[in-house]
């Protein structure tokens, strides 16, 4: 697991969507164990509340959970679950801003669907 | 002309930006006088030089033009020019960030077309 901060986003956020991330591409599977928050501080060079507030959010959300005493685990289903979530998101990340940059510049949707094919076409 | 600086963007970029939308949306129309560099800065109570920077990369770019001891103006031909350069970046900015998203949450391109039509559908 190999992080680089940007600036655009506080660090504690940045390190719950890079797990997250990593559990959606399949680099961390349910089950596995993931660093408990004192060693990814140490991993990160980071102060360990940051570590802990980003780590907490994905065991608030049941995406984590931790064995005490043991570690901490991703849970079973954290990978649907954060797929439903991004999918549900979707919409009003990708689609929606699309849509209004396309009425600006003045294409339309069969353009875009066009140019979809196309970049489809240019990745196969 | 209201502005208002988010702290993503130097400032500078975000007067290029922000007159180059005024000229695609038609607020600001070709042929139209714009505010000189110490109007601008006066304005929105910044460096001129950082005005001077915003507004150079127009010039450059000839969609503004200045007439020397008048002021400075919209080219004619600049909305036209401004769309194309972004319906010629729109695939690297909006289709292919979409698809690289869809790919991870696995959404088809069915799906992914079914969601425009939605959005447009709401939009009507």
């Amino acid at each position: 697991m190999v992080f680089s901060f940007s600036s655009d986003q506080p660090i504690f956020r940045q390190i719950t969507v890079r797990i997250a991330n990593d559990i959606v591409n399949g680099e961390l599977k349910e089950g596995d164990q993931v660093p408990s928050t004192n060693e990814f501080a140490k991993l990160l060079q980071i102060n360990p509340a940051t570590a802990a507030k980003g780590i907490n959010i994905l065991v608030d959300q049941e995406i984590l959970y931790k064995k005490r005493g043991i570690g901490m685990f991703v849970s079973g289903g954290a990978r649907a679950k954060l797929i439903k979530e991004r999918q549900d998101s979707f919409r009003e990340t990708y689609i929606a801003p699309m849509l209004n940059e396309a009425n600006q510049i003045e294409l339309s949707d069969e353009q875009i669907k066009q140019l979809i094919d196309e970049e489809r076409g240019k990745r196969k």
